[in-house]
């Protein structure tokens, strides 16, 4: 016997293509002399949000059931074990009133049995799983011939304080008594950056408490709108990672069984960081002086180019899109954004660039523009908005209203943002949005103008930290992003000599306040404790809570961090706060 | 001694405000010698989301108790008492481990004591209380002086079998053996249309349980976001409702305390429709054939005037905002919202509508406006886009692309859309979106053209109900309205001869199946067998399927019903679903 990891990639509630995996490894004979692991929720995808409610979903899901078991039973099934994330669904009277997220198992002895239910429902940031799903309270230990193996879903191994019950100590309590052969883990694993060596820090801990028993770890891969799987299932004991898939690909990892441990001794109480606190860390890491943000490392950004590759592939596949569509500033995200598209580029795709100068682009935007095409190689339209934009203006003096400061600079966008729409329309490509987190964060951008796209690849990404992607982007492809975009003043170029840096503090300084106000809770009083500058702290915070209606109608982003902006952050816009 | 139910109106957070009030209710005596009830989470306001996360507001809220008890002390209170629906944070290290959202005494024997924690938390729809809050599990007589009250906080009168614990029932369990002067629910309960009377009926039937006890029902009035709360307030037996505040308006209610009630009898398991269950409606009630939308009643539409009145301006006064800006296109959705703002304006506060004619728009769109304008003494401007639009055209041509068919449409809807948000940033106005729930449900709009607006009154009635609500203004403010607008067929005049039937479903049938798709439930399957046409049903399920992407770029939609779209129906962009 041995244990395969089945880190799998589909579409979320495409019961067809799951039920064609099962099958197809089936007849590759996968699944003989082998325990197969499926992560959480692999019968249905993940999050699935209020789908999970809705009829159609329910009565595909449970055909889906129906067709597995009979599938299962048309043939017989010694030695050969699948344990598989599902549903569980308690309906009375057409309404679900109970729904469970649970791991099946399929075997000789078994045809979609219920073996465990997941105790810990993530219900912080990004997550809502207490707002669909029924806990379970219990830990098993399953077993299958002579093997025995504890069983966690994924948040389960990530007790917090906040929590009733924690299942790994529950699981140690049924099980030491009895030898185990391993532990499992089934998860759904959203990913952002160091999750994955929190993950197998955590399954090494775990794999400690019970006397460097086995852990196995299979999660999910893929991208759904803003929220990445990154896969990256493992097999590992205390002292090391003794097999690992891929990350951010479809892969399967074929594993030992190991001898099964006796489980000595007292559990532990751990020390790790909880996933929950990850959300309201304290102190922050700022050694120099002033305060700045924490340098993001080589390995980091190479890790942010395989997860943006899986997301805006996954979203362009996912939606049926092949065509791509960025509107160049000559500014350092749009040149970003894409020398990323191009990167990620298969043969059956395109990318269109488009630059629209205004009457105060610079000469230099142009040539940057250019010169990042021809190192691309991507067709790039110049597509001049002066005259539309003086069209504009004359529209309105007619009307006895002279357009000026800020409703001119924002009409320019709005221009760009409508010509760069239809375009897509008319050749069915889909807008790549070019805002970075900082702009996002203090509303330095335009509603309906630079502000628009399809989903959001720099969303999570600090100014600072586009300026560092792109130079490890130029220093892994040779210069593919022209120089003098990263050199020189970023500027919006909508009215005469803008730079950003006559509205906002500089970006080192902005980005600083913005994580340690986002990410590390500080409020106004503990950032200027910290040492920035009373002023800049309270125009920082006074433009986020002025900008909150702009982020509530702003696209998908792409999550890369703990906190992000999106789905994962809800502040309501009518609220008692510092206005502008 | 009396009870005195204080329907407050404030905004989230605003901790000075809501600490003014308790201090000006007391100068002017209000206190003496009565009970004082407060809505649920008078403290703070509601919904708070992530608000409830960031040390900014904990440490101003910590602020407000600790002012509250310094006042409450500083002078003798006896005969005097205030329950006040307030948070309750357990903090380790900074880190918010457990909130519970509770009522507190204030009297003459406590300051601040937390007498109750709500036990029921709901998380479906629009809620999200489980991700936020930490149930209690324990119902309370609560005494002061010779009188017991049962307490019960929103949720917990509304017993669902997907909650584990009935805090109706335990509260009979606990007071069976006492006499009740009366049974308090201290609510934030969000308006939708039949939400009063449903409250008054369960509050009739819990009275009727508790041997016809008096019920004081104490709830929250103004608006945030999208969700309305209507106060509505109201104390009441099994036969009849003895006194109630106002709706949609800050109301205080005095009401006389009763001889207190020896519970009788048993507990009888009610048969009321639950609050969660009315997301699960299974009997869709079409009575005609083909099957039709249930129509809406005069009192409904005029309930409808008072929540959106309440919701347009709590949202331009809580951000600040005096004038609205409205963009007219001859048809009913724009020609509503215009007169809808000019019925709610206040002195203080401007409206300006603007027509902007492109080659499609007939005579018969301009004289409409015309008419509207003059009937409602509002300013009107006319901006053609017939020249900015054959720009365009240009542009692209000169690019050697020709705008045609959607694209050409679309790019009509974003001109408009920038020209109506580059006057708003001129004047400072808001744009009001003119939007409704059919066209929001089948994606009939252009994102970032006709969908734009800081807010939308109409996106929760469906194409008729616009219709109806018109006629029902137009009934009682003689024809403030042209005739015209309400018999023309609609259309969005994008290109030649265009009518809406051309591309979707008659309106009638549109809705009704929408309504039977969206609020019921159904699935295909079961709309073909209510008798709706298959082309039909498969045409809308795969439009709203494939629209959601636009759903996700809007902009907060005021909630009139039960099912709404917007937060409270979150639904996946990527996932297996029919496509056009």
């Amino acid at each position: 016997m041995q244990i395969n990891l089945h880190q799998t990639h589909h579409t979320i509630a495409d019961f067809s293509e799951i039920f064609s995996y099962l099958e197809q490894q089936d007849n590759d004979g996968v699944f003989s002399n082998s325990i197969n692991l499926f992560p959480e929720l692999f019968l249905c995808g993940y999050p699935l949000q209020d789908l999970l409610l809705t009829r159609e979903f329910i009565v595909n899901y449970c055909d889906l059931l129906d067709k597995i078991k009979l599938w299962w039973s048309s043939k017989p099934r010694s030695n050969s074990v699948l344990l598989l994330g599902g549903l569980s669904y308690e309906i009375r009277e057409e309404i679900p009133y109970a729904i469970q997220n649970v791991v099946y198992e399929l075997s000789e002895n078994e045809n979609l049995k219920e073996i465990y239910t997941k105790c810990l429902l993530p219900s912080y940031d990004i997550f809502d799983e207490a707002k669909y799903f029924t806990p379970g309270n219990k830990a098993i230990v399953w077993k299958y011939q002579d093997l025995k193996f504890g069983i966690l879903i994924c948040e389960d191994m990530w007790f917090s304080p906040h929590y009733k019950i924690d299942p790994v100590k529950e699981l140690f309590e049924v099980s030491k008594d009895q030898k185990l052969n391993g532990i499992f883990n089934f998860s759904a694993s959203p990913f952002y950056l160091g999750k994955e060596k929190s993950r197998i820090n955590r399954a090494s801990q775990i794999s400690q408490q019970f006397s460097n028993c086995p852990f196995y770890y299979v999660n999910r891969v893929g991208s759904e709108d803003e929220i990445i799987f990154d896969g990256g299932s493992f097999h590992c004991n205390h002292e090391k990672v003794l097999s690992k898939a891929l990350s951010f690909k479809e892969d399967m990892v074929t594993c030992t069984i190991s001898e099964a441990k006796e489980i000595n001794g007292n559990y532990l109480e751990d020390v790790a960081a909880h996933s929950f606190e990850t959300l309201f860390r304290t102190q922050l890491d700022y050694t120099l002086e002033p305060p700045q943000l924490k340098k993001l490392e080589d390995s980091d950004y190479e890790c942010i180019l395989h997860a943006l590759n899986l997301s805006i592939m996954d979203y362009a596949d996912k939606i049926g899109a092949k065509k791509f569509l960025v509107a160049l500033s000559g500014g350092i995200d749009s040149a970003l954004v894409l020398t990323l598209i191009k990167l990620f580029l298969r043969d059956d795709q395109e990318v269109e660039a488009v630059y629209m100068p205004s009457q105060y682009s610079k000469g230099l935007s142009y040539d940057i523009c250019k010169e990042l095409c021809d190192n691309l190689e991507v067709k790039l339209t110049t597509q001049s908005i002066k005259f539309l934009h003086s069209a504009i203006r004359n529209s309105f003096s007619e009307n006895f209203v002279e357009l000026s400061g800020l409703a001119d600079e924002n009409i320019q966008s709005r221009i760009r943002g409508s010509l760069i729409y239809a375009r897509s329309n008319q050749n069915g490509s889909i807008v790549i949005n070019t805002s970075n987190k900082s702009e996002l964060a203090v509303g330095y951008s335009t509603l309906y103008g630079d502000s628009v796209g399809a989903i959001s690849p720099l969303g999570d990404l600090y100014k600072s930290e586009v300026f560092e992607l792109s130079k490890y982007i130029n220093k892994k492809f040779e210069n593919l992003i022209p120089q003098e975009v990263i050199s020189r003043p970023p500027s919006a170029e909508l009215k005469e000599n803008q730079e950003d840096s006559q509205s906002l503090p500089a970006y080192e300084i902005l980005d600083a306040i913005l994580e340690g106000y986002l990410s590390y809770k500080y409020d106004a009083q503990g950032l200027i404790k910290l040492g920035f500058l009373e002023n800049d702290v309270n125009k920082v915070l006074k433009l986020n809570n002025f900008s909150e209606y702009k982020r509530k109608q702003f696209c998908p982003i792409v999550k890369l961090k703990a906190k992000s902006f999106g789905f994962g952050r809800r502040i309501p816009i009518t609220k008692k706060a510092p206005r502008r």
